[in-house]
């Protein structure tokens, strides 16, 4: 099975920028840790701060059938119409996830306009959120026969 | 008299996804349909995820003395203010377009961060919006003489 | 066919009050315009500045099975729940029509309580927009065989 | 005693529109009920789509000193202060009534103006709504013996 | 010059309902205060509790060149983009009297919705609002040479 | 057949405190009335002050295959979710009962929690409310031969 | 009998500034026009531009138990608790004035701190509202004897 | 290590209420999952409906030293400062979990008053989501080595 | 002469957690503060988590005709209308008292269900806040005889 | 130690205004009240109408180190900002104190702008709240040492 | 060329209170940096905590037709109306400063009332900012010659 | 030292787009002004209608150790999550500038998201705002000795 690990704008930086808030897990180590603990799924990494690239990766991997996508929005998590209906333009199932807990930040963090549409969402656990959403689509992959 | 047919977001993928609120006609389907109608106009069409192409393709319009904009910003409808600036610096008459009656969905889409700035709105009718449209650009060009 | 041509409070007026907003075209040249463009369609046309008359005009266009209603609410359109009751209660295609870009306009003028349920809205082409309404509808009977 | 049963617009079409919501009993139903349940009552019916005509009833039901009111103000409830003026203006008890449960609808269904200014409100159980407002006027009437 | 007083529903019952709000002066009072005070003034008296009567009178006031309106839109005041319309579509001028205090009372009634398009408000004299709007009206008069 | 008059916080104090808003009938008296008018009903009466004995009185009456709840949730009305997700869990019907008209009264006492899921609501009668609702769940019981 | 005619910030500047919005008119201008109209009436003229000095003035109002307070708290109207709390705690009647409609104006200058606590409000009429101010006060001296 | 799996109001009837929205694993199943799948973890099961009894096992796995907690807090998620503050006031990690994704259903269940406080949130995943949560937690004691 | 010292939720940990926000005293060092202080007064001192033991201990206070009641409801505070009825519906005086500055902390805090119906408030002073309002009844007890 | 009783706008007519809502005792019975209870405390006592006054009076405490100040800003209280950000400016501790409960009262008067700021609050108790403001100073200069 | 240092409330301390907010700058230091830096333009320096005494000082500025004023309403500027008239009133260009950045602060820091009504606002520079706003009206006086 | 200008959406039509608001000066205008003004300054002068161009030039700025950014997000100022987030990311100095008055302008464009996380801001003094802000960033490297 293969699953798109998509992160959205400034977590190229991730590990970089802020790490009281973030953690210093760069996108590297989390790609290392997924690798260790599923090697039995095909990953791909995506990254990119441009809205539209994000939205056309949500294509691909609806184009490539994909088994799952692991999402990180990022700051664009809160405003994003455009995202939200490339999720549900869709028909792979998204797992949206944040490094840090946005429910302790500013209030307009407190909104997510993907939240809605994704099968669910794991927020607050730093690098190892992207391991928890993967195992959460591996389960449902076998409860489905996917 | 040349119309750009300008399309946000996810349009592209119009017709294959949410049949049930977008109905079943593609982007290829709306420009048949308006090249038979209109045999007397030239359209160019374009569609674009990115924010910034939308932009772009207005700037564009102006600078070749388009006759008229018909748009579509998709997600972008609600919150850019960026696409909104756009309209009003150029001097073409822009037309905004929805396929599905925005009023009968989502809260967050009710509002149009665009509509103040545009000559006029059509929504709710699928893909017969766009021809509506530019009937209102082609009866508005002979009224005025463009 | 048979199209109600429904106009709601002030709209008696059209064509003599604040012309910068409204234009100069009276609900007779409206009725002149409908009728030279429309030669196949007979038209039933209703003003009236009291709202249970406008209720019991959309009951009436129900019960003689007309083919569709070209609705102008004028004032009541933002604030009356009775007329978006009458719309909801009949079984005949709606379309809300404005004169002006109500979203121009003052901020309570952007809110329409008839827009979810009707079919689609016209708003800011001026008297033409009831040619457009109308040509909405004869495509749509012509669409599905009405 | 004599009790006014007053409907507010669009209730002359009840039973023939969206029957989930309303049921299939009609205003003619409802008057065969009450007029069975309570033979000692004398009724009068009025409805009217025209908000000035059902305070104008509100008027005479205090003139002629019936002893009660059973109010369903459909579409006005949500809005009309000049019909909660006219319940405060008159010193014969009212009861609102409504036949579904607003509280299961739109959002701006669950506000009502009268609300506050009747003596209390039965929503929720159809035609048979009705007669539980008249049982609590005579049970009022009975208990301070007016 | 000929002034109309306009008064809307439930101001019928003035002096009958509630006097310790709206005092014992009934319509009748004001009539007779105003035509003792201004003998050199032709009134029309018009009380309607619907709302189309009230559009209707504005714009008879201005067919026939009247010198200014008083106009009390009573539980209308609040809600009415209708009436607002009204008063906007016609050149006489518009004073709006109210014979309470309306910011003594419940919220709602704390906004009018005529209030930015009227001349100037009176509001919390009782019967005796009436006769300082009509002293404007003369005072202007006066002073522009109407 | 059976069925539950369930009263919530502060009700075991009722005729005692503020009889001005809430009458002074105790909830002995309710219970009195309700035995004598409907003698063919078995009735099973709980107060408690406690949430969670709310909550599992309301599963033990669906448990027991009662016929209906007649609910005052008291003070808990207007905030518990908790409660609301009691009723919905159930398959036995629910009416909302209050003895004062909480539209009467502050602000915060008009919104109800579980007004959406319950079958109706009845409010404003003092202890008559209690016998309208139980006559509500009897139709009820007789119209669909429960 | 004594009118203090209370005038607060900005107004020593009446008739100089912005003449569109607050007309040609100077306080000197009104005092003359008082005068001249009310040779009965013994005015004193206070302006200030500290809310403390107004707060006093009309505090010495009271002690000098003059006959009314004719009051244009100018900028201070939409803010003041403490405005407010010295006209309800002094027992001579207040009438609130404002030169321009403050309804045509900003949305913050629409609510008043002060109308809930006045006897009436007089706005729109530019200076000519003092007068009318003034003779609401003298009409109720007359009719209570005071 | 002992976790305590904290369930709030009507997760005693999960499986039997409502399939569509929570699934059909009862906390039964829920027990056997996690004990089979997590043989090295000590787990304590304690469901209540009542605010207080939560509070109080919050304070037990406090006293007790446990390792984590993981809790669902049921229909008290949205308004109860109580549980919150009880969760602020212990040193043992909390995640919250929630069966069904709160972000699909009504608005007042978007909102979390404990998310602030705990480590992370697992929503959506259904029965599965309580085994994400304890996945979390042995990650957490190996890398700090609790 | 008795009073009862009532406090509610996570109050039995006081002293044991945040020290920052709540001081090191505990509920019983403050109940040695209070016997020393005023050694004349009886106290009574009850602590729960449940909300529905606080209700009954406000009855209680009643019927046994205590002389006041120091409160301090906790994380109840801000949303119980359940506990806001209990102190109406006794009429035993109620002081209500936070330890630390709720106005210094999160919003949610700011508002009290309570406070419109004790006699006062006191808030900020730690441990000592309760002295003062026991020194506060003391005094009151005092001037009113009671 | 000397500690300063700061009185805000209109408090210079405390006993005279509104006995219902403030008492009737005067400033001068508050400080006979405190001379006679603290022996052994120097006061200052300050009353102004004046903003910028009471800004002033406070960085005089500052200025010559006060013990404390016991605060009542009045009207001033609900909008502030300027005596929020003097109470900020200063080391000295001040206490907030209303003579009515604030809460019983409009909702305007809910807020208060300094209360973020001040070491505590307290309400409700009329002239006696002064002197238990007093006594909390007198506590806190005791336990450190002041 | 003559410049108006105008400094409202609590700027008298500046330099002494919250140096982590405001820095170590005093009003003094901030007069010296100016008249060293800008030697050909005259500087008036006025402070004053009260609000009438800033409103005359713009009043001042315009009758003595200074070239410029640099405005720091302190706390006035979230609030007040009065200040925002005077602004508009004069003919001279202001402008508004703030030492700290006011959007870091708390959210009722985030609004100016004459934001909108003066030619620019600097903000966060500290003291230096005072120097950036006479730089803007030195190059505004150059560019229009004034 | 190297300072980075920076623009986003719409203004490289800057000069050209609705003069009345942002004047006749075009970016290259600013650049020949910032070049003659600072000749020891090196600029980078970007400009792009992408939101991910101007989050990678903030993102090279850092990684290049400017001395500073001069950010004018246009458009995007108002809802940027990401912009906000790539300001904070880097340790680079950011000062925001507008070339028109934002406050003057529709309500919309109040807000700025990006405000709370630059050093400060600078608005309504056309082109020359850029020059102020650079000399804000030559101070400061002068004060730090950067």
């Amino acid at each position: 099975m293969t699953i798109l690990i998509l992160n959205g704008p400034n977590l190229n930086r991730l590990g970089r920028r802020e790490p009281d808030t973030y953690g210093s897990d760069t996108l590297e180590d989390i790609q290392a840790l997924l690798a260790s603990r599923f090697p039995e799924v095909t990953f791909e990494f995506v990254q990119s701060n441009h809205e539209g690239d994000l939205i056309e990766a949500l294509h691909r991997a609806s184009d490539s059938a994909m088994a799952g996508v692991v999402f990180n929005p990022g700051g664009y998590t809160h405003t994003s119409v455009a995202l939200r209906d490339a999720v549900s333009a869709i028909d792979v199932p998204v797992i949206e996830v944040h490094v840090s807990n946005i429910y302790h930040r500013e209030h307009f963090r407190h909104h997510s306009m993907v939240a809605p549409v994704v099968v669910g969402q794991v927020t607050g656990f730093g690098a190892a959120g992207y391991a928890l959403a993967v195992q959460a689509l591996v389960d449902r992959a076998g409860s489905d026969g996917r």
